[in-house]
């Protein structure tokens, strides 16, 4: 069933007629061409989620009844921003579908060293809607309950004054996974608690710089390998967040 | 440092003097433009992975000496084979690549009902060159000791007459994940020994039909769910792959 994402909060609507306008109602009723006593999902920016039903469709303005809240929780227990160095072409465009679809609660970019692209704030204005658009397309697919968001850095300066906003902070670092460090990411995810926020810290394809390393381990990350194999800069956020749904998600109910 | 897949088993080639000719003898000599003392991984068919440097350049051979057999085990414990239906698209190019760097064993491609593409043996023996490229070029880069495989059937049943093979049978069920089933993946992972043997199905786009998962059933496959978010039919065999790489490879040394 099609999900509109909306920018209130649940909280602050009044209850007895749900209202939407703008874009969610020009896709209701001009996309979708909804009609009366059709139904879809409202989520709100609180995360709460309401089946509802279209009881009445004005010029601009639909508006629905509710017909319950959706309880079943789709998220991920623990929330975990994922912070990319740029890269080349369109991979932050795949890597913001696919980390939605696993989950993921918030994507920055940042300008690494070893980012070969560079771009300005006018650019990254333009490449944040892009990556926003992606991600709801994402969240309503996956029928997610939250619409993760998306912050694009102009300078590295910016992803460091971030690292006190979260209660661990974790690099993504090849060498620690070349000298067999596999035991970390393991570590923090079985001693998460619901509501942590992580930071995950992943290079563009050049990996990070020995100086962007020191910088982070000097405001209080932690480094860890993602198994044997090298993983590209696109492939290790999915690895993450697949294995903190497994860890979250599928193991706690085996045992 | 540069790796080699190589066709022969390591226990069948003349260990004093390592020759290599065709394809990895062009890219060692033609692209590379190795030179004598320089080094480079040659991984044969059986898994062993040696370090060898060149001692000499002949027109059609290169002659190598070992120095050592890499000791270190970059493969999943468990033995992972991906079955996906047929998909629209470079979708298949892709998960190829990813799966390879996430550990995959082998890869099956089958025409489920679902499948809007028809691809007739002749497509489907160009579509596999392609994948076998990819997946070895992601082998290297990932700095894999195995090659994946690649199965593309004409034919659904072809995909039947392989369950034998394997010791278990998972289908990635969108249904199961909505009837909140989480627990049979962690369930299986959990109780994996090493060189197990394991067959994951994934449907294409439009999902498994009843039949299908009628005939799956009665071929003694289970159904699992992958946690309470709907996944893209290629993102899902990702998830299942760091999952298993994280089960086997990481929590194991956590504890």
């Amino acid at each position: 069933m099609q999900r509109y994402f909306l920018e209130e909060n649940y909280e602050n609507v009044k209850k007895d007629q749900l209202l939407v306008t703008e874009e969610a109602y020009h896709h209701m009723v001009r996309v979708m061409r909804m009609k009366k006593g059709e139904r879809c999902f409202l989520v709100y920016a609180d995360g709460v989620s309401i089946l509802a039903e279209v009881i009445e469709i004005l010029p601009e303005t639909i508006c629905l009844k509710e017909i319950e809240q959706e309880v079943k929780n789709r998220e991920l227990p623990i929330c975990i921003t994922i912070a990319c160095g740029y890269s080349k072409g369109d991979k932050f465009d795949w890597l913001v579908q696919k980390a939605t679809e696993l989950g993921v609660f918030r994507f920055i970019g940042f300008p690494a060293e070893a980012s070969v692209v560079q771009w300005d704030e006018k650019k990254l204005q333009k490449k944040k809607k892009r990556l926003q658009k992606i991600a709801q397309e994402a969240a309503e697919q996956s029928q997610r309950q939250y619409l993760p968001t998306i912050d694009l850095c102009v300078k590295k300066e910016q992803l460091l004054t971030e690292f006190t906003h979260y209660d661990s902070i974790l690099v993504a670092y090849e060498e620690a996974g070349k000298k067999g460090e596999h035991a970390v990411l393991a570590h923090y995810l079985v001693k998460s608690t619901p509501g942590q926020k992580l930071l995950f810290l992943f290079g563009p394809e050049g990996g990070f710089s020995k100086k962007e390393i020191t910088a982070f381990e000097a405001s209080g990350a932690v480094f860890c390998g993602l198994g044997p194999r090298i993983l590209r800069a696109e492939t290790a956020p999915l690895y993450v967040l697949s294995a903190a749904s497994y860890q979250t998600e599928l193991l706690q109910q085996e045992r």
